[in-house]
């Protein structure tokens, strides 16, 4: 067994409440978001630092993360903006070192939301809020269909 | 002439301390850094928002981005981490709307000098620390083909 979280997140031995995967990527919330939404990308091959990750990887990342964007701008949770940020290194914050991308959307005026939610980082009914993601998925793809 | 800053600058009507550039991507030190080396990395291809990008440039442009990184890790400004970060929309502090990716170097303890850096983001002779980005790229290549 791995003793990565994200490798058994992406392996499917440690639960998530995924959004999104593909040959390349998992997309799941984070267990202590900073607001509702709050989804990391990341690559299924472990690579603990930016600097060990495949380009070809980290670019199938950074496309999930654009398609999540979109998505979640589509979804309910109707944000008005988004962070994809990447933290690299214990200087930048990183904790799990199995690089990985943040996907963090923003509403106008939430400033003291996302402020408490740096603090309190406090799970908002994941199973509804995936739920919602992957349904902005899914009107993304429609659009892209139709 | 475009009235877009960064098409200016990638047009090359428009003055910037490059410090990289290819077919879709131009790099160069943001006029207001956070920090010494805080990069941009700007498709060439004008698009407001993340939206409107082309996933193979917004690939194109993270992949710099990753490259950035490692550079910045060889160079004589000797970061110990860094932040990859796209603020899309003006709810996450998008403030050029022509969608681009921040690099920012990162050291130990620097969160007293990031925090100042918010709020007086002052060039840091940008000549010297582009040279020095462009040194460690340099290394990166020698690397490569050793």
């Amino acid at each position: 067994m791995s003793s990565c979280v994200f490798c058994a997140i992406a392996e499917g031995t440690a639960p998530a409440a995924r959004v999104y995967e593909n040959d390349d990527v998992v997309a799941f919330l984070d267990i202590r978001p900073i607001a509702r939404g709050h989804t990391l990308v990341v690559p299924r091959t472990h690579a603990p630092r930016l600097e060990d990750l495949d380009p070809a990887h980290s670019a199938a990342m950074f496309r999930t993360g654009q398609r999540l964007a979109r998505a979640l701008a589509r979804s309910d949770l109707a944000p008005d903006g988004t962070h994809l940020v990447l933290n690299d290194g214990r200087a930048a914050f990183q904790t799990v070192f199995h690089s990985h991308l943040h996907v963090l959307p923003r509403w106008r005026g939430d400033r003291l939301r996302v402020g408490l939610g740096l603090v309190r980082r406090r799970p908002h009914d994941p199973e509804a809020t995936a739920a919602a993601i992957r349904a902005g998925l899914d009107r993304l793809a429609t659009e892209e269909h139709s």
